[in-house]
């Protein structure tokens, strides 16, 4: 069997120009630009609870990066350099290849080089932590949501819970709706651009892995704010608004797009001067942007319904224990 | 059961006066001196790969610090900031308690901040990501031995594996002899002091984690040199000492020597010229430093008996896989 050099050297090692030294020495050296913060962030994805296991290895290659990047893009940092850790049960060289390849093809299209980590034999983990270079100050930061800012999310909500509730059993989708829901889940595209793009326009922003509420409640909770938001005005796929046509009723359908994890948009708070500055992002990124609600001096989040009663949000999003 | 966030809340968030910002947010964030290098090393250990099940969680807290910090000692680089990612069976408040203190611990000890992190649950996996500093140019890297030069190490050798040979069963310690061999297996001292006085003196440097032989051996291939090592000179402590009296006729005493895991000292080359020099420094770190041989214009490393004899070295360290 390969040893772990071998394994690195031939599934993990690609040029690293952006780097002083890549991967292959005790620890992988770069050089960050002065006028730059340098923002660090990891993420684990652990077979039978982030992944069932079987998952399609390209795939999991490109999850697991992908998860990271939408960290970036929700500090609005331009990611520059990931580790890999990986602890696998065996050496499995088709799925070493599916996988690497599933990592790489992200990692090139964001330009993020691969500069080091660690392999070792264990049930299949995957730990990969980011890099990303922000200008001094001008990092996205939870705490600096206004009252009175405009709340926005990226894209639509709760499909990849959608996708993971049909996977379990707990609802049924055609085959072409399943496929459409599971891009989210499965191929999640993270908004690096959009959190570039915000970073001057934009108070405060998280990436939506654990719910809107959930996510949403960090920045009230960091920023001492509260907020209001509208039920009809959140953004949903044809797949969520099709397949519940009372769906504003259908305490499922609400879980979904209010609590479901995984979705990986960005929701940002920025002021209302700036409303049509947002809007117009949203043709060059190709993404939809829609504002929901307003930051206020409260505490915690109302969901309001069209018809101005209060929604019941008992359920709060995804919780990790 | 406590969600993420507050396990996070509660177990390992400390002051981060080094950061701009900690834990707590997508990303953290920090600022990296001009004139340095920012030197980054990952490491991942498993239950049932890197330590046996029940392992005491303050020793496993240190450790999982300790061989990271290893890394950085290794570069020469100062360890500046530490991001932990955790994969728990189960939420253990006693077992928290005990391995973020020992974490901190040794942290502490090295002025190193934990500013992010990702908890979770699953087979228990510790994923620790350091960031160190080094000024442009000075990393002590694998590729730059030079023929010629001397080859030293710290500490002693081989405890950590007689200790691990005990605990399988495959040879018998007295219990001060056990406990003596067991502080390299579950308390290292990382040689951050060392690698940084290193810095101007060392050409190449790397940590023995998977074996004296194994670890040199890849100096010598990213330096494209050969080793002569003699088997009379390296350092010994007083257990594998007074145990093996044979011991250098003993395969299993010389695997353990030549071949032994988890020791995290460091074996580094440096010019002839600088022998007083490395010596001096033995004192202030109290830490004892043994030349052990000679860089070569050959390929691969030759150990060499008192009698001249060259040692056979089949068995090369440590394989993951």
């Amino acid at each position: 069997m390969p040893a772990e050099f071998d394994l690195i050297q031939r599934y993990f090692t690609r040029v690293t120009p952006d780097a002083v030294l890549g991967v292959g020495d005790d620890a992988a050296l770069v050089r960050v630009n002065d006028r730059m913060e340098l923002a660090i962030s990891t993420d684990m994805l652990v077979s039978g609870t982030h992944f069932f296991a079987g998952a399609d290895p390209f795939l999991l290659g490109h999850k697991a990066l992908a998860v990271n990047l939408s960290d970036m893009a929700a500090m609005g940092a331009q990611p520059r350099w990931a580790m890999l850790a990986l602890s696998l049960p065996e050496v499995n060289e088709v799925w070493l290849e599916q996988f690497s390849a599933g990592f790489f093809a992200l990692a090139e299209a964001h330009r993020v080089s691969l500069i080091g980590g660690d392999t070792t034999r264990g049930p299949l983990n995957i730990c990969v932590t980011i890099m990303g270079e922000v200008p001094q100050g001008k990092a996205l930061q939870r705490a600096h949501a206004k009252v009175g800012d405009d709340i926005w999310v990226s894209g639509t909500l709760g499909d990849a819970a959608l996708a993971v509730a049909h996977l379990q059993g707990r609802t049924q989708l055609s085959e072409a709706e399943f496929l459409a829901c599971a891009k989210s889940l499965h191929h999640p595209m993270p908004r690096v651009a959009l959190g570039l793009a915000l970073r001057d326009i934009a108070h405060s922003a998280i990436d939506i892995s654990d719910g809107l509420l959930a996510d949403l409640g960090h920045i009230l909770e960091h920023s001492k704010v509260g907020a209001e938001i509208s039920l009809a005005a959140l953004p949903l796929s044809s797949v969520m608004q099709s397949r519940f046509k009372m769906m504003r009723a259908n305490t499922f359908a609400r879980q979904c797009i209010l609590s479901g994890g995984d979705d990986y948009e960005l929701c940002f708070t920025a002021p209302q001067k700036c409303r049509a500055e947002v809007e117009k992002l949203s043709i060059p990124l190709n993404i939809s942007l829609t504002h929901i609600g307003q930051i206020t001096a409260g505490q915690g989040c109302i969901v309001r319904a069209e018809n101005g009663q209060i929604v019941p949000t008992e359920k709060l999003g995804y919780v990790h224990f």
